[in-house]
């Protein structure tokens, strides 16, 4: 297809989905890419911008002629030309700036004036509002003789008169009742406010809790600035779960378009905690070389009893970063949780300790070596339960991402423990 | 306050969101629980027993009067009652099928006939439709004079004399538009159908990428069944991202409010697999018994090694499954993911190779230590990246959740590789 037909490409092309346009650039290798753009550079509106990966975003702006950029971006939508802003070296986000009409500049560059990654920065400045004191008939009357309306919109949201909202209607209850309701009496249970500074991460959280639909924005003065969507919403929640299952294995920000070398640039810090951590390990077992030296066995089996504890600690510690997230677990519960892993840990202690005395004996046929095992194995695994679960609560308790810096502890903590436990026994027991 | 005054109580919780209170219920202990649910029994209806986890789930509907389950179950929506429905055993499922209306009843068995996890049991039976060849007016008039509408809907179905759907209507445009519009003109680009037995997890993928607010489910002869809201949407979404992330650390379901032999049980299985393969990995070092007994720092340094592979390939295959998950790694650009994730592990082995050749060096001041250790570490590190996006491409392949499996094979392969390489240089050019 890429043979340089444009009209070919344009046919196959255009009756995609923006997003689906996207991961078929996000998909196809840079030289590809860079053909692609060229050839087809005119379809590319803004969103198919919006839906790009952020890395891939600036390689694409880049190759757009400076008029095809500004046609893409000028049917966004505001919080779109955000997203689209935020992550934009400065003379790209100028770029884009100087396209937009004077009105839509102003509110991106308001917009950008919030913190990274709040409510002020999601929402869009399209808002369907009415005074508090109208009547259905009233608000339909006003919706049918808009001009422009927001492209999906779910409630008429209602404000007194110094704008601060006061509730909202459902536009089924408009569409339902009869045009002279009130429409203070249809306002929904449901309304919430969120202030433009509030995380993006609390709101997605609250939608998700509360199943809210949309929801407006209040600047400090509690006037309503702007609206957030369900849609938004779900996408931050996704943003979220991504950052904690990478985060969680020790990767950075990242995505599948990214080259050889910043691939190798983002592993390698979390591989430099961990070679850190893997020498502490080792300079345990360094401690009980004459052991070693005496009884080669203990160098084979040590590593199982590290593993399991490994895996237990990870096993735990995931259960309670996600039991954080969705604020299951908090300081209320936390002793609870502590006090069941660690049991849960003995439990599964004894029974891991029972196999592991049994395979001490039968491979090495020595009684005392798989007594050895097994209590190492069993205080490994209460170790692995408590650290699992201590580590994540206290690093969110000081303001630390729990998904970021647990698994290094954790693994180290039970590592430590398990070398420790195991070869401290045999040199007291079987010297 | 749980003190037997059933007055406060209700004063403290009936202000609360039915997923708050359902919360409380699930961070109290057990036995605060049953008092609770006796003094405020009542109180729970449908929307609170929605919300709970599915373990305490059939604890508080035991624990409920049958009349006060009844109350309970009577104004939920069909969908919610479908998903209160599926997870109960069978005569908990028959006590609150008795309390439902006859048709409510026969719509909800009707559901659970469809597969688990399926459109059919995610959607909810209330649709709001319309002939195709109405236009604004009528169809405005047609929702004045409905006495039944859903809590929340979004769009108007448009469906041709067969009942098919065939476009939808946002009430925005019903609202904005003249009278006399036909309802065609205004149809949505974004429409798309799902048939019922579509799994959950395609549709909340397509509700995510194409921002869909509502979607019509259709039978086999695509008649018009149902409709799925993106608020259920969203929570298979958060759902999905759960058990994968619960999945790649191998815990199985479980939930904060499980009791400690639950929980114990449920960890058991993955650390079983880990037991054996790490006696696996143990067999290849007791290969090597000889050298160790000869050469004890290698006993000290090889877990650096293995920990380096286990870390790097859970890297590579975290990235890979959650890319997997969001179809961004597909059969066309799996070789390239592949090549790219082998040359960054090379790019890292080279690096972490120097260093480990100088903690071989300094450490035990042998050069040819430090040499062994930089080639094994190389060799692991490639190792880790190929199998670790290998893997889970494998897996998916042959219809396995890679989330659910691979983690045990990738750090079972890094151990076995990276022992060894070690240890098997080590005896070539050490001893």
């Amino acid at each position: 297809v890429r043979s340089g037909d444009a009209a070919a490409l344009a046919k196959l092309i255009d009756p995609l989905h923006a997003a689906d346009v996207a991961d078929i650039l996000e998909q196809i290798d840079p030289s590809t890419r860079r053909d692609f753009v060229q050839l087809w550079g005119g379809g590319i509106d803004g969103d198919i911008l919006s839906e790009l990966d952020e890395g891939l975003r600036e390689e694409v702006i880049d190759a757009l002629a400076p008029d095809e950029l500004a046609d893409a971006v000028r049917d966004l939508e505001s919080d779109d030309v955000v997203d689209l802003l935020e992550d934009l070296e400065k003379p790209q986000q100028d770029a884009i700036l100087d396209a937009l009409d004077d009105s839509d500049r102003v509110a991106a560059e308001r917009a950008l004036s919030y913190p990274e990654e709040s409510a002020g920065r999601l929402m869009q400045r399209e808002v369907v509002m009415g005074p508090e004191h109208w009547n259905v008939g009233q608000a339909i009357d006003f919706l049918r003789n808009s001009k422009e309306l927001p492209e999906q919109f779910y409630h008429m949201i209602l404000v007194d008169p110094r704008m601060r909202p006061v509730g909202y209607v459902t536009l089924g209850k408009l569409l339902s009742a009869p045009r002279k309701t009130p429409l203070v009496d249809l306002i929904e249970e449901s309304f919430r406010t969120f202030p433009a500074t509030a995380p993006e991460e609390d709101v997605a959280y609250a939608f998700n809790q509360y199943h809210l639909i949309s929801a407006p924005v209040t600047d400090e003065d509690d006037r309503l600035v702007g609206v957030i969507t369900i849609d938004d919403a779900m996408n931050v929640l996704d943003e979220e779960h991504e950052e904690d299952i990478l985060r969680l294995a020790g990767v950075g920000e990242e995505s599948l378009s990214d080259r050889i070398w910043e691939t190798a640039k983002s592993r390698a810090p979390w591989l430099t905690v961990n070679l850190g951590t893997a020498i502490l390990a080792s300079a345990v077992i360094a401690q009980f070389e004459d052991a070693i030296a005496q009884i080669v066995a203990l160098a084979v089996l040590m590593p199982i009893i590290a593993s399991m504890g490994g895996n237990a600690g990870t096993q735990s510690l995931t259960v309670a970063v996600r039991a954080l997230a969705t604020k299951d677990l908090t300081s209320r519960n936390s002793w609870r949780i502590l006090r069941r892993e660690a049991l849960a840990g003995l439990i599964n202690g004894l029974l891991f300790a029972f196999l592991m005395g049994l395979v001490g004996y039968f491979w090495y046929g020595s009684g005392a070596l798989g007594m050895v095992l097994a209590a190492a194995m069993v205080i490994n695994l209460v170790v692995a339960g408590i650290v699992g679960v201590g580590v994540p609560v206290v690093l969110d308790k000081i303001g630390i991402d729990p998904a970021l810096a647990s698994g290094t502890f954790v693994t180290t903590v039970t590592d430590v423990a398990g070398f420790l436990a195991f070869l401290g026994l045999a040199s007291a027991f079987l010297l």
